[in-house]
Formats: structure tokens, sequence, C-alpha cells
């Protein structure tokens, strides 16, 4: 059987056992629906509960501004049509970067045909977003702010806390999308001026089928499931108890496994500064220090992408294109071309994403391997400089 | 330890073991994102598609016809919504019948928020709708009508063949919640003249989690997930791999298991017949023959429901009020009010609801604790019949 190394945590992560061990009473066993009033639902009601204090505790949220969704998809799209409906009266206007995940880009996209406006702030090179831009496009009928904390793609992380200072001070409501960063970066959510906070279970070795958004207490939003009414009323329909277990205890070992992000911190540069030396014409993508623990993502000019991304498939090495979303897509990362790269180039980028069962002589392999990979690969390449 | 006798299945069922065990490799193991570009990516989208076939196969429908959602509340939404934003030039007139579940009523009730107009059909005593009335009531700016095939609450099943066949005569979009028959009832989407129809996975003994909404192809709706563009673009959200496999895992159960409606309608009829001959003022709620195999809502007059209940749950018997779903909000069923009960009627209405696991004498115990306990219930109560 071919090596089988794992380089995809960023798309999903197998669910911890530890996790998956917390998570099984709830399927057959404790199985009752929260909202009934009987014993079977209590004890439901009160594995969720208890897992809303765990994940509260961990952003400095009250409980009960924590919403439990399906995943940050979901969660995503109920903080920007939440809000925009809800608050379309005062104004129809949403900035969002121009390196959001998919789920608020188009999002965003949708709200424009209902009479929206959306502003994409630009980046620099790194992928950063200058706070001066925020605070030049936030204008009187801006009601929302959305910005990715940790980038699904390269990596990058924003000065979340001064970027959430400019939108309380102009009254204007902030979302962050934390889907990648959370259990990676640390959250406080009074500190870091936030309104609404997005997150994923299946991210953080938990199961999927779980996220969640914050919510700041008063902040007024439309659901985007209506129904029985669960989750104070903003988000109807039964509760997934296990998943909601599983989200929770795997953000506890987040937690507890604090010298994790250290570990993956080395093994991300040992890669990218092995890539860096023994391939030409490669190119580090996002901040250098700015960075996911995790996440390293490289163009490998005069290659194709997906060619790559094949041949590592067959090596037993699994990475990914841009984002998993938009892999089979074909078209260049919208990330990436933020970022003022040349199509082609965004074409020949591959993201390397790392993860709790990665190993130093995992990344040695991929080191070994690759530059043989990529050397084929490009005498067979159209773009190849000869 | 008290005994424990479980009568709210239709609230939410026990994942079944058989289930159970057909998810476990896809949380640790076979735990790839279906839109990943390699081996993991691979094996989790054959499953998932391999579930996809066998649900479609069960009602007729073609694969690519199955969208999976997170639950039966996500695909009313979606049917709902999509629909009314997909056809809104044509006419934002929609039809449902007044015996909805909460997900499409209060999801109605949003929609005139967005400048919609709602018909809500009236019911007969068992509940049931007259085609004429649906008929009458077809406009042409109608666009969509969304009847529940088996209630919720009383169990009538509406005869969804001849409804549909109404609809489609006027090229109006139908949609059946179909959360509680399916499993239970034959569905076939061709011959019963659906466009939309909606089941969920916790219904029938797979995990909470996982839901579905058939789509005829053609129809035009707009997405209520809007991201990477999963499920043909319908339903974005990273796939949730293990839950739709245990939700077709389910399906295939219940039609392998062909028994067993005929076990459940047996001993349903036992109940029922058990406690309206032993206890005075009791009365079937629904439709004695066009039930759901698993449905017994019983009016106790001069009880309140809210006591009963938990009087009932100190004797380690699980039942609900209503549905699941409004339990806690103490104001009468909008779907016992539509078979014109007085409100003290609907507030003592219990809902007995069986399942797999379900056994005769577990039915002959509540047979015999019931009666005292509905008496010692009636001493107290200020509207007893003294």
């Amino acid at each position: 059987m071919t090596k089988q190394i794992y380089l995809d945590y960023a798309s999903t992560t197998p669910v911890d056992p530890r996790v998956l061990k917390a998570m099984l009473t709830y399927f057959s066993k404790k199985f009752g629906n929260t909202m009934s009033f009987h014993q079977k639902g209590a004890e439901a009601l009160e594995a969720v509960e208890k897992a809303r204090k765990t994940i509260a505790g961990i952003i400095n949220a009250k409980p009960d501004e924590i919403i439990f969704t399906s995943s940050a998809t979901e969660s995503n799209n109920l903080a920007l049509k939440g809000i925009a409906f809800a608050n379309s009266k005062k104004g129809k206007h949403i900035i969002i970067s121009s390196i959001e995940h998919d789920s608020v880009l188009n999002t965003a996209n949708w709200l424009k045909t209902q009479g929206f406006e959306i502003t994409e702030l630009p980046v620099d090179k790194r992928g950063l977003i200058d706070p001066k831009d925020l605070q030049k496009a936030i204008r009187k009928d801006t009601i929302l702010v959305s910005i990715i904390q940790g980038n699904n793609e390269i990596g990058t992380i924003q000065d979340i806390r001064k970027l959430g200072k400019i939108c309380r001070e102009n009254k204007v409501y902030f979302h962050s999308d934390a889907a990648q960063s959370f259990g990676k970066v640390a959250i406080d959510v009074v500190k870091d001026n936030i309104d609404l906070l997005t997150s994923s279970s299946h991210k953080i070795y938990g199961p999927k089928g779980a996220g969640l958004l914050y919510i700041k207490s008063g902040t007024p939003i439309v659901p985007l499931l209506h129904g029985g009414g669960h989750e104070q009323n903003l988000r109807s329909s039964t509760v997934n108890v296990p998943a909601i277990v599983g989200f929770a205890k795997a953000a506890e070992i987040c937690l507890k496994e604090s010298l994790e992000n250290k570990r993956l911190t080395k093994l991300r540069d040992k890669l990218i500064k092995g890539i860096l030396k023994t391939i030409p014409h490669t190119k580090l993508n996002g901040d250098k220090v700015k960075r996911l623990p995790n996440n390293v993502n490289i163009t490998f000019s005069f290659v194709e992408g997906e060619s790559l991304l094949l041949e590592l498939n067959l090596a037993g090495i699994y990475v990914s294109t841009g984002s998993a979303c938009s892999s089979p897509k074909l078209k260049p990362s919208n990330v990436l071309m933020a970022l003022g790269k040349n199509p082609e180039d965004a074409h020949g980028s591959i993201r390397f994403s790392l993860g709790r069962w990665t190993t130093n002589s995992e990344i040695s392999y991929v080191l070994k391997v690759l530059p043989e990979i990529v050397k084929r690969l490009r005498k067979f390449s159209p773009f190849t400089k000869k």
C-alpha cells in the first residue's frame, strides 16, 4: 500500500477519536430532541447547553450569544443575510474583503440581487487589509463589515481587533469568518470588537454538520431557517446534539493542546523553507509571520496546479489548489488574483495544510519527492522557461 | 430504575445500530471533503453519491434531483424561499395548508414581509384538505403550493397525488413536506406529481443533521446557502458525509422492514381503542384510517396537556403535546385549532408516537397506568365536569 500523507487539513479534518468517543452516546442512547418536555429531551438539552457554555467560554462570549448552525457556510449566510434583512432600513451597503471565502463572497453577490451594494476592500501582496481602507470605505448607509480572520487559501491573519475597533467607532456591525482560525488563533469577542463570528467544527477535528455564529446580545438579525423556534428563534431545526457535543469537545481539546500550534508552525516553516530552497521559481503566498500555523501556499511557476495535485495524489500526498470548495472549478482563485498574481501563477499554486497528525518525517518525505515531480511536470509544461 | 417507555418517535428517533455502524468509518477514517480532488475526497464523494442513488431509487427520482441538506426545516425553507425568490416575476402568491409544520408556516409568514401573499387552505375535522378548495385557491399569480403529506401532530395523511395533479394541471409548483411520512408511506415523485419533496433522517432512525429536498429537474430555485457550489450549486456547505451515509442506510432499512408499518398500525390501534374505551371524555384527533401508522393523538378533556405530559414523564412514559417544536410555548397548537377545537381541548391533547422498539407490553403498560393518572389530574382541574 502506498504511503498516505494528508496535507489538506484546511479542507477538512478527521474526527479526533476523543471527540467521537464523546459523541457516541448521543446517537442511540441519549438521543432525545432538545425541545421535548420529558427526561429524554432534558438529557439532550443538558448536553447542548454544556457544549454552548464550553464554547462561549473559549471566545469570552455569553452562552446565549452562541447560535449553533450546521456549518460555517450556514453561519456566514445567516450573518450576512440576517443583518442585511434586519437592518435594510438603516442602509443597504455592506463591506467585505476581496479575499473572503465563497460563502461570504457569493452571499454578498446574491444580496446585490436584493438591492444591496457591496464594496470589496483590496489587500496588499501578502493579503493584508489596510485599516485605513476600511475607514475610507465606511459610509452613512453601511450596515455591516465582514472580514475573514485567517484566510482559507493563503493563511494570512488580519488584525481583527483593529478592524473591529473601526467598525465599533462607526457604529457598523462587524462580522468575522473564523472558520480557519478558531482553535488556532486566540479570539476574545469583547476585546476584538466583534459583533458576529463564524466558526466550524470539522476544521478543528470535530464532526461535519456543526458550526456556530456568535451574535453579540442585542444585535438585530433575521433568521435564515424559520420554523419551530430553536436556538432562541434564530435557527430553527432539530438540534444536532451529537455534532454539537463533538464540536465543543474538539474546541476544548484545541485549547488544551497548547503546544500544537507551535509544533505546526515549526513544521510549516520547514516545509516552506525546504520548497523555496530546493525548487526554483517558487514563491510563498500570504504573509510569512501573520499566518495560520498550518498553512503553506506556494506558487510553482510554469506548472499547472491541477496536474501537480494529481501527481502528488499518485504519490499518496493529498493537497489542494485554492480552497477545497473551488478546486474542481478550474477558474483562477479570486484570493490569489486579489494578491495581484497573474492567472497562470494563480493556476500554479498549491495549498499544503498541516494538522494534528502531520509528522516531521511526512514533511521530509514531501520535500524529498516534490522537486522531482515539479521538474518532471515542467518538462511538459507549455509555459516552461527553457 | 424506573421503566422507560419512549412514545415520542415523531419528535426524534434513536439511531438504529445498523445505521451507526454504517456511519462510523466516515468520521475518522474516510473523513475526506467531497470537493477535494484527491483520494480522500474521492472516497467521500463515492459514499455520498451511493447514498444519493439509494434514496433517489426509493422515491423514483433521478439521483441528481436529490439535494442533501441539514434537516427537514432547512429543506422546507429552501423549497419555499427558493421557489419564491426564483419565480417572483411570475407571481407572488403561495398556497399552504392550515396544518403545516412550523418550518413551512413560519417561512411563509416571513415571505409575507418580502411582499408575498399566503393563502392557508382549511381542513375538515379529521384534518383532510378538500382538493376542490385547492382548485379554487389557485390564481394566475400562484407560484407554489406546499402541503404536508403526513401531519406531524395528528398523523392525517393527505391525498398528495390528487393535490399534485391539480397543481400540475395549473402549472403551479407543488411541494410536500414528507418529514413524518417518508419511510412510512410509499412515495413516487413521478406518479404523485411532486416537484419538491422534503424528508428527514432523524425521523427514520437515521442521525440528526441530514435532510433532503427532492427538486424535479428543471425547477428554477434560488439556493438558501450560498458558497462553494456544493450540491449542484443549490446547497453550498461541506457535505456531511457520515450523516448522509446514515440517512441512506436508514431509508434502506425502512424499505426492507416491510412488516414494521403493519406492526405499528396494530399497536397504534390497540392504544387508541384502549384509551377511548377506558378513559371517559377522550377523543381521537385526525383521521382513523388515513393516518400515519405510528401516530396517536388524543384530546383528554378537562386535563392540561402539559400536566399530563409531566405526570407521564414521572411514570417513565415519554410523549409530547403538539409537535416537539412547539411544546414549550404553551400556546394552543395551530393544527388542533384548524380542526375546529376550542383552545381548552387543544391544550388537553397528547401525541403518542410509536416506533421500531415499541412493544406490545409497553402499550399494555401505558393503558394500565394512564386512566389512573388522568383521573387524578381531573380531580385538580378547574375545568373538570364534576
